[in-house]
């Protein structure tokens, strides 16, 4: 984009000096193409190719296809934030129609908010300098606008008064679980963004179940100050508060795989092209994916180098080098790194992220049981991740084989699922690879049973848990006041408020309530419990309250006057709200126990919820209204790759009144996985498949997914 | 490079079937480029390009200067992988003379060692297929030979009685302590590699103070199995041995920086191209080794985008949003994670690598004092991470302006010393960065004295340690049977070997002896120690005994017959050699207190070395010789940074006939530090510079180094 031509722009206004932040109505914009053919109201000459809805940040916009109804627009599609960063040279949160390019302007239909007319000043990104904000006085913005006027943009003023934050969306809407519209989620975050910016510890502006779920999920993390967003789209800052909780869970799974004669090492983050495409179905799934350094200081390199989406072909052709008996069998690697998958789907902190932290762990073993045995016990220490430091149930399984990893032999998952949109969601997974790698990659050992004759190729294991586990974490136990952290996680345990202090408290008393806060902290430290005390000057116990309450903290301790005098403190659960006096002589035992009780109460909830989502489906009828009602289903399958298919295709098509939002993944139903617990679901005997009524094999979870 | 026409000339000399591999001897092949203008032995009109030379492994072929020496040429310069590459396709374990294009030949000369033409059988690497070795007869090699003539190379067949394994260089080449010649190097790495793919567990082959350094240390690595080589240049594998260590001092340096307040976090590893060069000065210094990615999948990104050399650049813009307020000072985070400094010097494993793991430390204070303070508090725990952990001692102080850290205001470090070169070497740095970060990059807060007046910048900190460490540890440790390592990181601690079992032994006391060693090693694990026995069939003690004493462990406790009547047990240390017997019954204290004093005496002798290495220079003339003996020296400097110009070009020049290969690093003295224990030196009052007669101001370590 032509930085002269906005600079002169920007002279040719004369934009008055900013009045003070504070009173600015902060702008978010919004662009979307019209459909194909759409003419410029104005000027039937120009073809229309760029709407552009400029509205205040406090409005929740809601999907494109409101915003089409509003303004009589009907197939607009929100610009991808790439063909965004081309059009204007900007990230779609330093857009603005102020970084319009004049040459853009005759294509342009700009809609503003009827509501900014009326705003004293507003505050948009700057159209020179992307990482500021411009404020401009209520003329300027006009002044601007009509700038745009005169180069040809069409003009419209528009009420947009959209469902969003108070309006409770229908149980459809929210069972067809569309992820926040870019244009939503973008609000959200700027939103939390400015607010955090105006140094404000504001609360949530949406609640979890009333809310387009991503804009709740983007302000709980954001607000519970788990991550910050990155100006690389899809990359995320993981702060303290999160990366801690990951900490937790490398150093459990850490020590539990060294019991299992598991090593660490590291292995380089770069592959060369030729050793990354050696097998081919396996590449298949990442290719698409995948970053290239092409290019060091100012060289070209002679062959562009990948960066490692997972490290199977990174490794296994050392494992051919370094196993060259038997004897050097079991070979059990771990790595903790991370991985770069450049997704060109919507981003969604955790979820989906272009680089991420995990663990991978690949080993091989002389025989297929061993490898069997293994899947098995690594599953299980996933399952364990999930249920005893998150809080977060999960049912093991095996994947079906359209769902199974590419160039694997079979995948076992951990499923969880997220009861607000009703979607399930993979956990982690653990891969026996067969002796498919190790025949590209020719591992192999001399028989000991059959020595001189063929080679044996040995049997193959990956298994990986990444800080996707983090997002489940916080989308499960999160609620409309903020994070809810499993306690055995959580970076703090235990926050003590001194509070009941008027302006007639004696400062010996203030002082004394401060000390006795600070011992407790530290006599619980000293316990092994994270605790702190707050003592903030400035600050309310109300403010403290909430701003623990946003971040998740287990339990509050509140010591005012009167509880002193008790010798006691008042203990609020954050998961339930419910308080109880507890003496200050017994901390050290009453306050560990209360934490293991919220952890198995936050387990038994949101396992009782995850079981009570789980319908039963013997007839077709019943699987789309099950999905709408915010459900997965398990039905008795034949487990033909050609009906999961026709499951998916039907089950979507059927829900289309669901979707809500072209951009949505599709609403059709996927397997999960076949829970190893069959029994749980009766006998499958005599049972048939409900979408090909074929003869069922297993039970198999199906549900829309993640 | 044609791979049709390789195919072709193989299928035209239609190569016999492999013999068995073990008659096959190992072909090395260097490749040089002559002095531009030589021209074609056989043929004057051609110029010549390219020498090869093709050598049995077991020979040492030393520097190039030799070569070109025996086969009458001169100024021959070893040809840059990243040129083979380009010539061949290949890299250099994987280029033989049968992977020279027939293009290239009618200007390439090639010699083959003497000793050649009489192996029965040779084994080269594919020209066909890189990743494998292939085996020709004596007929065939000479076949394969001969075809090349006839395309146009010139033969020349030479006697190969270099110097290398047996001859001791002169100390004069030590001390300019020449990294191995690229052949060499290769020689040295083919050759363990060779050997590890024969799946035979060979000694080193070169010897410390003997053979070319980087010859050792590359031998000693990848035999001790602390790294293998990987198929991208200058990136290499962590092996559990050399990770677990890693895993070590990550454990011990977490706990110590979160005492000091420190948070863990992690940032993205790309960073926008606008956001890194933000800062002019501190991105020149990383510029030229910073690795772009400019494609995903199939698609062009619309901008490069950088992977961090270092995260600055990457974490200030998010400082600058987050602190708002003196309230969040100090903020203080660390990230342990990988970077890329795609360097196009010789890469060295550990010292000089493509892509490295370390920690680094940002954080921001509201006044100097506290910065200053903490600066050192970081130095500190690096001393003790060296000299606590790995048995390594070091020198803290503060760099000359020259040598400090880009865009910072003072840098310290922690500086060690090989003593086999004669090299300083940096350990681990911490930075002030002082107010220049925080002026670029807009971090302030409003001055708690002073509200409403100018907004204070804040002070910012960084420091950093890394993988490098390990390397440090290995040079100065190691010695001609292999690793040698520091107890206290050692991922095995204790080996058990039975012994005494001869073919007379009776099943039942053999099977006594396997079962107590057993038994002691589990004794030990519950003491706390990392303890094993050593029960592998089919290996005799001896060969055990080998086997550990290369891979470093520090103690050996043998166990046969006679230790078993008297219920003892033979201790041998590693790192003397020392033998003990041992009662039995007294292990679970005898063992946790040899183990302290293998480390204490361990860190004693290095540190004598160290001491016995610092030559104190007052006259010039004392300078060079001092760095030819393998010394550091101490100097009284007058800190002038042109006089510290002076004193590198000086040294340099003077040391000349030190620098026996063309690029090895110049032999001129810089700056190590200027240590912060200025008393052990005595006092400078009165003293003059002897580089520029000048009044002096501290005494300042200076040396050829890493």
């Amino acid at each position: 984009m032509d930085a002269d031509a906005l600079a002169a722009r920007v002279a040719q206004l004369a934009l008055a000096p900013a009045p003070a932040a504070s009173d600015a109505v902060p702008v978010l914009s919004y662009f979307f193409t019209p459909k194909s053919g759409s003419k410029h109201p104005d000027n039937a000459d120009h073809d229309l190719k760029l709407v552009v809805a400029s509205i205040e940040q406090a409005k929740n916009l809601g999907a494109a296809k409101a915003l089409a109804a509003a303004v009589g627009l009907k197939d607009m599609r929100a610009v991808s934030g790439a063909d965004l960063e081309k059009l204007l040279g900007r990230t779609r949160d330093q857009a603005s129609p102020l970084s319009l390019p004049p040459s853009l302007a005759p294509s342009t239909l700009l809609i503003t908010s009827s509501s900014l007319s009326s705003a004293p000043a507003l505050s948009i990104p700057s159209p020179t300098d992307a990482s500021q904000q411009l404020v401009l006085s209520h003329a300027d913005w006009h002044k601007a606008v009509l700038q745009l006027k005169t180069e040809g943009a069409a003009l419209k003023e528009a009420e947009f008064l959209l469902k969003g934050v108070d309006a409770p969306k229908p149980a459809a809407q929210k069972a067809a679980g569309a992820p926040a519209p870019a244009g939503s989620s973008a609000a959200a975050k700027a939103q939390a963004e400015l607010e955090g910016q105006a140094g404000v510890q504001l609360g949530l502006t949406v609640k979890k179940e009333q809310a387009v779920f991503g804009d709740w999920y983007q302000q709980v993390l954001i607000k519970g100050e788990m991550l910050d967003y990155y100006d690389i789209s899809g990359c995320y800052i993981l702060k303290p508060w999160s990366y801690g909780i990951w900490q937790e869970i490398q150093t459990w799974f850490d020590r539990h795989i060294k019991a299992l004669g598991v090593s660490n090492a590291y292995f380089p983050m770069f592959v060369s092209q030729t050793v990354l495409e050696r097998e081919k179905d396996h590449i298949e799934g990442f290719a698409p994916e995948v970053a290239w350094v092409t290019r060091a200081g100012k060289s070209d390199l002679d062959v562009p180098i990948a960066i490692r989406p997972t490290s199977e072909t990174v490794m296994y052709p050392y494992y051919g080098k370094w196993i060259r008996s038997h004897r050097d069998l079991p070979l059990k690697l771990n790595q903790w790194n991370s991985v770069v998958r450049w997704e060109f789907k919507n981003p969604q902190p955790f979820l989906r992220t272009r680089e991420f932290l995990w663990q991978e762990g690949h080993t091989a073993f002389q025989t297929k049981a061993e490898a069997d045995e293994e899947v098995l016990q690594i599953l299980d220490l996933y399952r364990r991740v999930y249920e005893e430091l998150l809080a977060v149930p999960v049912i093991p399984g095996v994947k079906s084989e359209k769902e199974k990893f590419a160039g694997g032999l079979y995948t076992t998952t951990v499923e969880g699922f997220i009861p607000t949109t009703g979607r399930g969601i993979q956990g982690g997974t653990s891969h026996c690879l067969g002796q498919n790698f190790s025949k590209m990659f020719n591992i192999t050992v001399e028989d000991p049973a059959n020595p001189g004759g063929d080679k044996l190729h040995v049997w193959q294991n990956s298994w990986g848990l990444s800080t996707r586990s983090l997002g489940v974490m916080v989308m499960v136990h999160g609620d409309d006041k903020g994070l809810v952290l499993p306690p055995r996680v959580a970076q703090l345990q235990v926050v003590i408020v001194p509070t009941g202090i008027t302006a007639k408290t004696s400062d010996e008393l203030r002082a004394k309530l401060n000390d006795e806060a600070d011992r407790i902290a530290k006599d619980l430290v000293k316990a092994g419990i994270k605790a702190k005390a707050d003592l903030r000057d400035g600050y309310t116990p109300g403010f403290k309250y909430n701003d623990w309450e946003l971040k998740g903290v287990p339990i509050r301790l509140e010591l005012g006057p009167k509880d002193l005098e008790k010798q006691a403190v008042l203990s609020v659960r954050r998961d339930t709200g419910a308080k109880e006096s507890l003496p200050l002589s017994d901390l050290g035992s009453s306050i560990p126990a209360l934490l293991e009780t919220i952890h198995g109460d936050m387990l038994a909830r949101a396992r009782a919820q995850f079981d009570s989502s789980i319908v039963t489906v013997e007839q077709w009828e019943q699987l789309v209204p099950a999905l709408n009602g915010n459900n997965v289903v398990v039905m008795p399958w034949c487990e033909v790759e050609e009906c999961e298919d026709k499951i998916k295709d039907r089950s979507a098509k059927e829900s289309v009144q669901g979707a809500e939002d072209e951009r949505a993944p599709s609403a059709g139903a996927k397997s999960l996985c076949i829970p190893h617990d069959q029994a749980r679901f009766g006998s499958v005997e005599g049972k048939t498949c409900p979408q090909c009524g074929e003869k069922a094999k297993r039970w198999t979870l199906f549900g829309r997914s993640y």
